[in-house]
């Protein structure tokens, strides 16, 4: 029987005992214990400008922001946000390894646009002429068309002699857009707003966490074509790799996903890219990257960059195995760039895991035969569910040895998988502004992270599908994490970096190398806030 | 090392082995293997209901309500809620105990109105001539005054002449309210509006944790000098009694507010009121309902009450031993009417417990010299924040050796705590509205209860402040609950009710005997659910 403790001092002791108990399983734990006199200077900097800020930055008034607060709704809080200085911090912090990342959405839209623009193939259509009143619900439509079809006369998209569904060169519609609505910079603002999530559309038309998903899938269906035209892809996954790591990251794993790269056509128009292509493609890139940036002298700034495989859960479980086979011959051929496997798409509609078991028993047989692994590095739990298909797909996650969970968000309602998760190294991608911004979470404050740190579950942090949320690199993330606890501080965030190494799909050997590489910027970095922000 | 199972069989052997061990430390998991052919046949039959009406009534259009899904905001879908079965049917249900319910929010403010305007003392006043631009922030004053100086003549406070500041009578205010504000409706809708929060305020113009505090003390403000006027507190008391027994609740623990109580006047509108008057006043109170129940033949419906002591947490340390003193000097006199003792307030503006260590450790004392035991029972973790003084609340409640906590809602962070509270039996008692509206969560979906179930922690659902939030009784917050999981079913609800009588601050016997009864409700409760709803 607990008793209450006999004086204050008593109780003092005992209380740290305590909270000690509450947060040992903490990953960041031991290192509290054992990190440089540096690194708790530069981690005591960090608290005490956030917690200045906390009063200052976020109490300022805002005609257009009627809440702010640390770690608020990302799109809205977003331009307060670039003003901190922890932001300022931040974005020159290493960061490690990207390990949840999708390939649509990976280069800034402003960019993706442009590079369109530059492509005398890519054309575009509306159902409708435009006007004033649909602008708003009617989405622009891309096809890169062969050579022979390209339209570069006739009536732009919003003129009134248009007919609906015929296909302008994406120049010429833009040079024709009307000025009522804006020339050709309102052009590019629709264009834009079709591939990207506003505020007023995720707190307000779609504010639940399946409406929202309306407008997220539409912003793919309308940036899909751009990005799977070949050769816009070969500079886009370039400007992804460097644009990754002009924030700190040096290795990432995206998600490409081969049920839509089937819609990848190549410079003539025509669906004549394969599979193979594309992995060759991925291969090249890093490549260039590596060469560029190493005749910059930055050559150990980027160490290189493995696929997920990954489908869409609407392919019938029947139709999986052509994929799985294609992906077991992928990784036979180009074993150093093929991370793993995942099966992507809203979970709270589509197939669970459990409708794949047949074909993911035959994938692990057929690999045990071939001498490989594939891991699985699954999405799971994605979802505010309480037992019902979707969240009981981190059950199968873990059945099948997942090696990481994509979200796990539902993970934090069940007690034995965190254990699972903590005693067998099972690391959960965690993407906060996209939980946000899709409605898993209304901010920062009720996000279940903390609940998974204090569970001792491995983490690393990522950014989903930042062209869209606009949360570019990881800076914005690791952001909105900081500010929204005062258990976790820089020390946390550099755990958090240093398992999305260790949790990453490199080889033992590379990840070694990584830590090294890793542990010397972060000694930089803490000397640069030290020198820099010291009062 | 884990690895994936061979073939379906025993794929799906696994899973339900994993699912099983992941739910046994539930509270409802011994139960779900006992329970009778009867509840399992009820708990099956409110499931399908559920389901069905989470596709029929949550799917159907409302020009106001852009978003409906179960367990949504509580004050935009209390409409949708009353239309549906799942609520007419848990409006039958015997609820047990109510074990956290501020006195001063526990009549409808409609009914407490009623009272005011019954009472010659009560006279109303406001700093400004209302007018229809400032009608919306100016709120009323009341007071209680003595006979000498009622003003039943004179303009009304709408009047151009009225002076500001001067008392007018309630129902001559009411009488005089202009027309252009909608008479005496208007009035009524103005009062009305000033003691309850509205779906505009919570989840516009306050919509944050820190915000929404605002308004809710408030509503305090104007409803406290009304509760707390003798005449019409004896009344209350007993409507508070009357109304949770017709909603299923048979016994309550009400936290009085002794602070507060300072400022209680008596029919002469003189502050002559002691806190012995007080809990004499609420003995009475019982008795008088259990007589009038008994007339009815409804004695069995009401099992007693108990007053849990607190103060406010703006109390200063060294001023807080006088209340101490008082409530051992109560506990004395009336040991079956003191249940125990908490601190209240706005927990993350206000004195975090750790400031009131010495005057705890007096009281414990005191209590060991005087053979009495007052157990505490407090309000901690009602917050967003991650490690901050008002998040390590929990580490003080539980050090303190409280029985229960007040909504814990940052226990979850806390694997250690978690623990603690299952191993020892420390119940929390959960407000699930009150948390949504006073912003802690967007919606029942993201509301930390499945994790505290999960873990085992002992839960009892409560309605904390009803007359503000309109969550009148228990019913709706049990719905809430029981709308927005697929683990937790009817069953679940039942073992939430059984625990809120296993740990309440009844006698062993009390309990013995309320158990009985209560279970003898819940046959009869289910009998009826079969009957009328099997299909």
């Amino acid at each position: 029987m607990a008793s209450i403790p006999v004086d204050q001092d008593n109780y003092l002791e005992q209380r740290v005992s305590l909270i000690n108990a509450d947060r040992e399983l903490r990953r960041d734990w031991s290192n509290l214990q054992t990190r440089s006199v540096l690194e708790k200077e530069a981690d005591e900097i960090v608290r005490s400008i956030r917690a200045e800020e906390a009063a200052s930055v976020w109490k300022e008034e805002h005609p257009d922001i009627p809440h702010p607060f640390p770690g608020m709704e990302f799109l809205t809080g977003k331009k307060i946000i670039e003003k901190t200085r922890i932001f300022e911090i931040l974005s020159q912090m290493p960061k490690g390894t990207l390990l949840h990342a999708h390939i649509g959405a990976m280069v800034d839209t402003r960019i993706l646009l442009d590079l369109a623009l530059q492509q005398p193939a890519i054309h575009v259509r509306v159902a409708e002429v435009l006007t004033i009143a649909n602008i708003k619900s009617i989405v622009p439509e891309f096809l890169p068309l062969p050579m022979g079809s390209y339209n570069l006369t006739g009536p732009g998209i919003t003129a009134s002699d248009y007919i609906p569904n015929t296909w302008v060169h994406i120049a010429r519609a833009r040079e024709l857009f009307d000025a009522s609505f804006g020339g050709s910079e309102g052009f590019d603002e629709w264009v834009i707003n079709a591939m990207t999530l506003r505020p007023d559309e995720a707190y307000g038309t779609y504010n639940t966490a399946l409406k929202i998903w309306e407008k997220f899938e539409s912003t793919f269906s309308v940036s899909c074509v751009l990005v799977h035209f070949l050769p816009i892809f070969k500079q886009y996954l370039r400007l992804f790799l460097l644009s990754s790591v002009d924030d700190g990251i040096f290795y990432m794993e995206p998600r490409i996903d081969f049920f839509v790269a089937d819609c990848m056509r190549g410079a003539d128009g025509e669906l004549n890219v394969t599979h193979r292509d594309i992995v060759l493609l991925f291969g090249e890139a890093i490549r260039e990257v590596k060469e560029e940036l190493e005749k910059d002298g930055r050559g150990d700034k980027f160490l290189g960059a493995r696929i997920i495989y990954t489908t869409v859960k609407v392919v019938a479980p029947k139709d999986l195995y052509r994929y799985l086979d294609d992906c077991i011959a992928l990784k036979k051929e180009f074993p150093h760039l093929i991370a793993g496997y995942d099966l992507v798409g809203h979970e709270n509609v589509l197939h669970p895991l459990i409708d794949y078991i047949e074909p993911f028993l035959y994938f692990r047989k057929r690999q045990v035969e071939e001498g490989i692994e594939i891991p699985f590095l699954f999405h799971a739990g994605e979802t505010l569910g309480d037992g019902d298909a979707t969240d009981s797909n981190v059950y199968d996650a873990i059945l099948l040895c997942t090696k990481r969970i994509g979200h796990g968000f539902s993970l934090v309602k069940h007690p034995k998988l965190m254990q699972l998760c903590r005693e067998r190294g099972i690391l959960l991608e965690v993407c906060p502004i996209s939980n946000e911004v899709l409605r898993l979470t209304s901010s920062m404050s009720m996000h279940p992270l903390p609940i998974l740190l204090n569970n001792g579950v491995p983490v690393a942090l990522s950014s989903d599908g930042p062209s869209v949320f606009g949360n570019m690199g990881l800076t914005y993330d690791f952001f909105q994490v900081l500010v929204a606890s005062e258990v976790s501080g820089l020390s946390t965030l550099g755990v958090l970096a240093r398992d999305s190494i260790e949790f990453s799909m490199m080889t033992v050997e590379e990840k070694k190398r990584a830590l090294l590489v890793w542990e010397e910027e972060w000694r930089i970095f803490l000397e640069q806030i030290v020198t820099r922000y010291k009062e």
